[in-house]
């Protein structure tokens, strides 16, 4: 059965709530469904490393008595998520992919998840990870064809929330983990502004960030905005600014469209899924640009041509001492993807990190200088539908490539994936990248979007 | 027996090389005086948690064989060295001073300790810290009167260097934790620019820093020198600039002398020193430039002084969630201070923390339009010699008075604090607090005043 965008509907938690208040449905009997649905498709998906279905259902009863006695503690009071299992939970183990983390039990809960507990939220379970976040895959299946993979590193928080197994899961992107599995699994998802929300224990990298994976705008945006209220961003940085409702659909009056590395390596049904929404975009009087159009453009296009490259020499001079660590304490543990960082990290020198870095600052600044001029800028999230793992596997990207993903991580810029294309018969998400802190104003435009490509107004 | 500065000479490194070199001597019996030393003061000091005397021993000999195979490693090859216990090490548990942390053994050498053991220094052991760095103390007495406070949150790495216990250690500063124990006892120390020493896995605060503990300029810069080449900053800074070697002396030209809100609550032996001192320097034909004198000090000094409130909330919200965490764990366990901290960050919104946030670096831009007309700035590391334990411990700050230390953190701004002057007899330190980035030159101003307080020349 061909994935269609205009009809597909997956598990969403904002519509319930009513229901919720109004004594018609209650948070436990929405968890049920959920646990009902893992249960049916967790063994082809295996997108779970640890479930605490005990857990889930007591919270869920304590919420459902909340909603009863009209007192819901916030947009998802009662929401079952999923957490990537490189995040701290006090409940259960944190194992991130690898041998050497097996069973490692902090019980502490990183601050995103002491925020959504807080917030009365369900905290169902860890999903997997490839190991510590890079490149080598866990066992995970693609929700919408299980040959296929679910793209990485948060491949159990895309696949999980595609399979409509929660409405909501918490991932983080390094490279290019959330928007690449979110496009590969229809999700929705958020990669905020560097630094908006709150990495809790996970701060050893220059351009990690949390994301948010759901299957509409509004329980993405719900969940981000009640993280930022209680725990805001990182130490240091003003955390995430917007509403704590989902922002009005706006449409663009102009967009700069960005080919980005991914252009060159974007199979050819991408790039027509993308001239199509291009085209349909200017028919609707939306002004594109794009490099051959206009010098900031082409600036910007310039200085993300090698993102991915650059971004992994970035990180492997970060990582190079606990890598050590880690191969000292357990020899033999790390898949060929850390191993090369491991490789490339004893190759840099502090200077050559300066450099980088200068680079990256530079690729920012041609990014800023396009503010006055665009709306956002609209590239894809993917290179195509997720490849066939078998296929993958055999290549530098096993969960598929990071191109078009990368770019907003190397720039530290928010960007929402919305899943409005296919490939294939597969689905394709459409990323709205902007400026720094304008993650309200992307995902108003990401929700307008939506809207347009569905064929029909704004929701 | 009094103390005085122009004569106290402490436990250094640097100048035990040259025998290593030669043979005369090596770090194997440089190790076993530093035993000898420990095993004479550490019951009345009580500045260690942990000692490896094994592994420190082991680590010697392969430094020994170095040595006399003319291929030791680093300026840092054979020094023994102690690790504040907030920082992790692979071969000892790291406990933080707080019942919550009992046992727990990480067994991953934190950046530091990992760029430290690869330029050979030997890992001793782990130093008191104050309970999770903050004010309520440990066990350690001063190395100059054990009735004394030795200072917090480094209290053990300030106390074993003053006690000639080993010639280097490493602390943290969050508020005034490594400049204030170094001005009681006596050591200099480096606090240098925020992100410019490789903070590891401790990352969870935007003003914390590692710092240098030595009893002389060489061993601290060369310690801090051999770090940052292997390991850097933090991920994203371009980590400490300036040379292997301890940069030359340089003689001030014009210097601002800050009372920031130190001088309000300083002893008057303390001013006394200050003001002797800075009579000294303009007699050499230095000028020094006070608030009244400067429009521009005076809004540097406006801008600090409430330096250390402006922290300890800044610092609330950044704990906040954390600390949840910890008072659920293991209810009961937190100090005074903590239990403050905890309440505040309770009160705290994300934005109270963005107004926090602008107020320090609205400061940071009022030190920064220094720099084009000064050299540096001048003050004192502490209010006073170290004040008596028991009586600090009935007062709001009970390893002594944060006040002068706290503006370097709060401003993110290099500093060293040089063991020139002396207040009741006992340490007291005058601290170089130089602009971003200029961690070298700060070193060299602080180094010459080290040779003009002693009368002499520049060493």
């Amino acid at each position: 059965m061909s994935y269609d965008p205009a009809t597909h509907a997956g598990l969403t938690f904002f519509d319930a709530r009513q229901r919720f208040l109004d004594g018609a449905d209650t948070p436990r009997d929405y968890l049920e469904r959920c646990l009902e649905t893992i249960a049916e498709r967790e063994p082809v998906l295996r997108g779970w490393v640890t479930l605490n279905e005990a857990g889930a259902r007591q919270a869920a009863d304590e919420s459902s008595r909340r909603y009863r006695e009209g007192r819901s503690l916030s947009h998802v009071d009662g929401m079952p998520v999923g957490i990537k299992d490189l995040i701290e939970t006090k409940d259960m183990p944190t194992q991130m992919g690898c041998e050497a983390y097996r069973g490692n039990f902090p019980k502490n809960d990183s601050a995103v998840v002491r925020a959504l507990r807080d917030a009365g939220a369900l905290i169902l379970g860890k999903t997997v990870t490839t190991a510590l976040g890079f490149l080598d895959p866990g066992p995970t299946t693609n929700a919408f064809d299980p040959r296929r993979t679910p793209g990485g590193s948060s491949s159990g928080s895309a696949a999980v929330v595609g399979a409509g197994m929660v409405p909501m899961a918490v991932g983080s992107q390094l490279v290019g983990s959330v928007l690449r599995p979110a496009s590969y699994n229809a999700n929705w998802a958020l990669k905020p502004t560097f630094g908006a929300l709150n990495r809790g224990e996970r701060l050893g990298y220059s351009q990690s960030h949390i994301g948010i994976h759901a299957n509409s705008a509004q329980d993405m945006w719900h969940a981000a905005a009640e993280i930022a209220l209680r725990v805001g961003g990182d130490p240091g940085h003003p955390g995430l600014y917007g509403p704590l409702e989902l922002p009005d659909a706006k449409a663009p009056r102009r967009l700069a469209a960005l080919h980005t590395e991914g252009w060159a390596r974007a199979d050819d049904a991408a790039k027509e899924a993308f001239e199509q929404l291009v085209t349909k975009l200017r028919k609707a009087g939306v002004e594109v640009v794009q490099r051959s159009d206009n010098a900031l453009v082409e600036l910007l296009e310039q200085a993300i041509a090698e993102a991915s490259a650059l971004s992994l020499r970035l990180i492997s001079w970060e990582q190079h001492w606990s890598l050590e660590n880690l191969v000292e304490q357990h020899p033999g543990t790390l898949g060929p993807s850390l191993v090369r960082q491991l490789e490339s990290g004893r190759q840099m020198t502090l200077q050559a990190y300066r450099d980088c870095l200068l680079q990256r600052e530079h690729a920012r600044q041609r990014l800023a200088a396009l503010a006055p001029h665009f709306d956002a800028c609209l590239t894809l999230s993917a290179c195509g539908a997720a490849p066939i793992a078998a296929e993958a596997l055999k290549t530098r990207f096993p969960t598929g490539d990071v191109a078009f993903a990368c770019a907003s991580s190397l720039l530290g810029a928010p960007a929402v994936t919305a899943p409005v294309l296919q490939a294939e018969g597969l689905p394709l998400g459409a990323q709205v990248l902007g400026f720094a802190h304008q993650d309200a104003e992307v995902t108003a435009i990401a929700r307008w979007l939506g809207g347009f490509a569905r064929g029909g107004a704004a929701d």
